[in-house]
């Protein structure tokens, strides 16, 4: 799996950053990609991705602020006009208004989507579990920004060991039941007396990957709880070393609590994003670097870089 | 005055144009800017212009289609930004609908302006003189789209002559209560005898200038009446040669029947725009190749393109 930053940018945007979206390509994996925030301009991002919007199959938003949610009436009208496919549904999941909102959008503009959309409205009661799959288990918890704002982490199912055919083949196991049995974890007697352990050839189970995107926050435990160990913690960035008071004030973190956040939850990797229009280069690369002193393993992340997971 | 083009494309932004904006820029004669549409990443267009947005005054919108409104809650947002600055109020002129979907955005984004919007909803009764001021008037008639959709025929009044103090000067008048008689049109005798004949030093008057700026339209008289004598006329180009039936269906003109309007109109200049993402480059020529069989002072406008009336 792969996630990728489509908008890196706070609050308005610049010509080096728009407003906040990124998108958690699931293809290998359920055939779909997720969204997270969809700012204004998300679609024109996606023109510079390979990405195909009819693939977009759930989008996640954080909080209702315009710079997270202004590009969704644009990204689900032309997603419409995917002719030849058939139109598959999509699940929106966010604070409640979001639906109002995107209903009203669609409907003053006189837009008829070909495709259904589930509304998940979530409220501080209903958070915990918002998602589960056979492969994927998401839960929610309220941050602390300036309006309700929710971090999702983004469960992976532990994978099942996979039997390894070929080498069961070569063992002289007939094709047919006996791999069955193989497959299932028993062990097998072959016709010439041989016994065949069934743990030789099943790889170990894989645990799942944990991917935590978290919204806009001040420094909270709920970050560090979503974040726990997580494979991928993705944090905003607002401000910079000794902007504490401002930060705490208008309800975002500095780099250097971020990279506290994920210290803390013992992530493996911190992605830093929704960094201030007034952070250009060598400033961007010092926030950076202040993380770094806390989390060696930080990234500030730029507009369509993407990260495997 | 000028006018420049913000968004050129059709229906959904693609990498060459983006949707449907404008503005007209009448720093010169009032400060103010007056836009025309607002479609999704509009503002991020603006930031490769020299615009300032708190100079944007007015803003008229031609129909609810989205690529059309999407770009208005994040303009009006991001307008607000602009500190150090009395916020000065704006007024939206459009379809009945675009009050409740603008204050729907801002208020489920949580946005509170710093500056009023006065909404002036427009119905098919209440087109006509929709806006006069000490310059400017601005005449609104009903097009032919898919849906209500208005065409706005923007007028300067007429110049007074002005007074050549220089030239006044230099004939020995003393500045003074004579220089206010001669600018009222009135003769007058100096000391020495000499007469000074008053429209020698005041120049003739100008025509004010006419810009009529069309929405999405099918080719319509109402287009015509619009564009009459107009020095600028905006007309959209979805279409080209031998796509006159599915024009027709979708509400849209050819280039062709644009040039046709401007002909008709005897405007003195057409700017073809709201082109479809499928004309890229020779077929782009070829839309303008077209019209100019009927109408030759026809240009296809990119977008930031610029152009001085």
């Amino acid at each position: 799996m792969e996630i990728q930053f489509l908008g890196t940018g706070a609050g308005q945007p610049s010509k080096a950053r728009n407003v906040s979206s990124l998108v958690l390509k699931l293809q290998d994996e359920i055939n779909e990609i997720w969204m997270f925030d969809c700012g204004e301009g998300t679609q024109h991002q996606i023109l510079e991705t390979t990405i195909k919007p009819r693939k977009v199959r759930k989008i996640f938003i954080t909080h209702m602020h315009g710079d997270h949610i202004f590009g969704l009436p644009g990204f689900l009208s032309s997603r419409a006009f995917q002719a030849n496919e058939e139109q598959t549904a999509l699940d929106i999941y966010g604070p409640v208004g979001i639906k109002n909102y995107v209903l009203t959008s669609l409907r003053q503009s006189g837009s008829r989507l070909p495709y259904h959309i589930h509304f998940h409205e979530l409220t501080q009661d209903s958070l915990g579990k918002v998602l589960e799959t056979d492969k994927f288990t998401v839960y929610a918890e309220a941050l602390d920004h300036t309006i309700f704002c929710i971090g999702y982490r983004v469960m992976q199912k532990d994978l099942e060991g996979t039997l390894d055919a070929e080498a069961l083949k070569a063992a002289g196991v007939p094709f047919g039941p006996l791999f069955g049995k193989v497959k299932n974890g028993e062990n097998v007697t072959l016709e010439d007396g041989r016994e065949i352990i069934a743990k030789d050839y099943i790889s170990e189970p894989r645990k799942g990957k944990v991917i935590t995107i978290l919204g806009d926050t001040r420094k909270t435990n709920a970050s560090v709880r979503l974040g726990l160990g997580a494979d991928v913690l993705v944090h905003e960035s607002t401000y910079g070393k000794g902007d504490e008071k401002i930060a705490r004030a208008h309800g975002h973190s500095t780099a250097t609590q971020a990279a506290e956040v994920a210290k803390e939850a013992s992530a493996k990797r911190l992605l830093l994003n929704h960094v201030s229009a007034r952070f250009l280069g060598r400033d961007c690369r010092q926030l950076e670097a202040d993380a770094r002193e806390i989390f060696p393993e930080t990234r500030m992340v730029r507009d369509l870089e993407e990260f495997t997971i």
